[in-house]
């Protein structure tokens, strides 16, 4: 069986972060002898979302988590269902379903009982990681809707998620919301994409003028703010509800702080590697806060997926085969994709 | 008159922090002149407490705003109305009044209509500020109690209202809520005795054992936590809903934001005058949110006053003359008060 419950590219990262995809094969080859358990559904895997948080696991650059390898990054996963377990009903044969950010959690403390199961302090992450009988099932499985492309549906598995997650508390506010996105990659340009469909005014913030037609033309942005434009930032100070931001690397927060209206957010959900910093005064001063958010629950990846389908939505993606990977991962670190990766696993000749 | 509408502890700072007491009597004497305009009280000062904002102010360390001097620091200010504006209603010659930390603002936008005039971008400070018509004005006067004594009521105009504001949000909460007090100065003193007569459980997380017998005995926390000791921190990771963190000086996060329950919040009240740093992770993985708090509103601090009154609640002061206004600073900044020096303005000889 091709792409068969888990697909690996790589063991171990060589210096030039070249990956081993002879591996893929081997690891394919080890688990297609795995059976569904009594709970368990066995799929073949069709498309795969390439995320930033997988490149600083690779290498080794996350401070919550030391990297194991040999290593099976990927966690936008959607896949065809092969087996099921004889306790399963929730999943038919040839349905297609995705896995997202965390496959398994205690199930029974306050958090898991109130669809907050991703910060349950038993989750279990879908690589670098071991289930308690030290397999690596695939858990939490989400049914992709009929009439959504599984392709399209991949990033929304991870990525769409971790933006509708904290973009939900803005959802039905009564009065116009005027949100910020900060950093326009496979995060950003699904924030856009859900605040605009949620109704909200969206300037998308960034480093230069180079995203501004695509953001405003492609993405439907009602405005775009260029960071480093002192006037421009000092003009619109204290003007954004919350800010979305998803820079996956070290940046200063202070004039992005400046931008929110008193009470306002900054909500962090780009996993930088190092400290970031900001002034106490920034957030006394406007009652402002910086907040977390990580990846969404079960229930807010199925949401998000019928959301999308319902608004007729459209992910920006670029599919590519399973023997492009190392060179996405680089295009990826020079930010040159649009806007998100996604691997055709199923289509890759892994046989 | 003596110690009327105004004090003055030194019109510049020496670098030796000594302050100027002759210069006190100079402005008083100049503002002695100054009539009570028809919306105006004219009240004599009674008490004032010291604060690390005063500090930090007079010696011109915060980011947010540059020091003018001569300057008249003091913001927790209680005092006996002597005259009364033509169409003063609310007050009467005699009554007790107390000005916090902001003396106006312009009353029309929407954060001064919800009781947040505290953040509007037309606030005025009670010193180093200017009020529209270039007078030092004192506006936003809130009634003192009668059976609370005026020197008691002073620090409850800043400091305790900074910490009662934020803590408001877990007043009746339906649960045991868990909070921690970062730093027991004169903030922190006052938010374990506001956080315990709401209810909750309370932490005192402090850097050595040092103030441990004061917490628990004379403050009746019920737990305190050594933010040294790795062991003792690992084991209360995770447990607490909320950290009141007033520490006034640079300090690193990560061990308090540690401590946070998932949807935990460190609340930022004290103003260090350096940035401070924290992972992304560490709030992305909890949902965890690092949040400023400004003192409070007027309605807040009214609304603590009567509190203090109901619950029969005791402030921990040290009242001191003007004489000692020097020495209190120096103490202050060796955190040697427990825990607010209150300055006896009337009862000092300024004549």
């Amino acid at each position: 069986m091709k792409g068969l419950h888990n697909y690996n590219w790589g063991p171990k990262l060589k210096s030039n972060h070249q990956l081993l995809l002879e591996t893929v094969e081997k690891r394919i080859s080890k688990h297609s002898t795995v059976e569904a358990g009594k709970d368990d559904i066995l799929i073949r895997v069709l498309y795969c979302g390439l995320d930033h948080t997988d490149l600083h696991q690779m290498k080794g650059e996350l401070a919550s988590s030391t990297t194991n390898y040999p290593l099976v990054p990927g966690h936008e996963v959607v896949g065809e269902v092969l087996e099921l377990g004889s306790q399963v009903k929730k999943f038919s044969i040839g349905d297609v379903v995705g896995v997202g950010g965390i496959i398994g959690s205690c199930g029974g403390c306050n958090l898991c009982t109130s669809n907050m199961e991703q910060y349950c302090n038993q989750k279990i992450f879908p690589y670098n990681d071991i289930y308690k009988d030290g397999t690596p099932t695939l858990f939490y499985h989400v049914k992709i809707p009929e009439k959504l492309a599984p392709e399209q549906a991949a990033p929304l598995l991870c990525a769409g998620v971790t933006a509708y997650s904290p973009l939900k508390q803005f959802m039905n506010p009564g009065q116009i919301i005027k949100g910020g996105i900060l950093g326009l990659g496979g995060v950003g340009h699904l924030g856009v994409i859900i605040a605009k469909a949620m109704g909200h005014h969206v300037t998308v913030i960034s480093s230069s003028e180079k995203k501004k037609k695509e953001a405003m033309e492609h993405l439907h942005a009602d405005a775009f703010l260029v960071s480093t434009d002192e006037a421009e930032m000092k003009r619109e100070s204290n003007s954004l509800d919350y800010i979305l931001d998803t820079v996956p690397a070290v940046h200063p927060l202070s004039s992005y702080l400046s931008l929110l209206k008193p009470e306002g957010k900054l909500i962090i959900v780009g996993a930088a590697p190092k400290p970031l910093q900001f002034l106490p005064t920034e957030i006394i001063l406007g009652k402002k806060a910086i907040s977390g958010s990580f990846i969404g629950s079960v229930t807010e990846m199925q949401e998000l997926l019928n959301f999308w389908e319902e608004k007729g939505l459209t992910t920006m993606i670029e599919v590519v085969k399973m023997d492009y990977v190392n060179k996405a991962f680089e295009r990826m670190e020079r930010n040159d994709v649009r806007y998100r990766f996604v691997l055709d696993v199923a289509g890759s000749n892994l046989e």
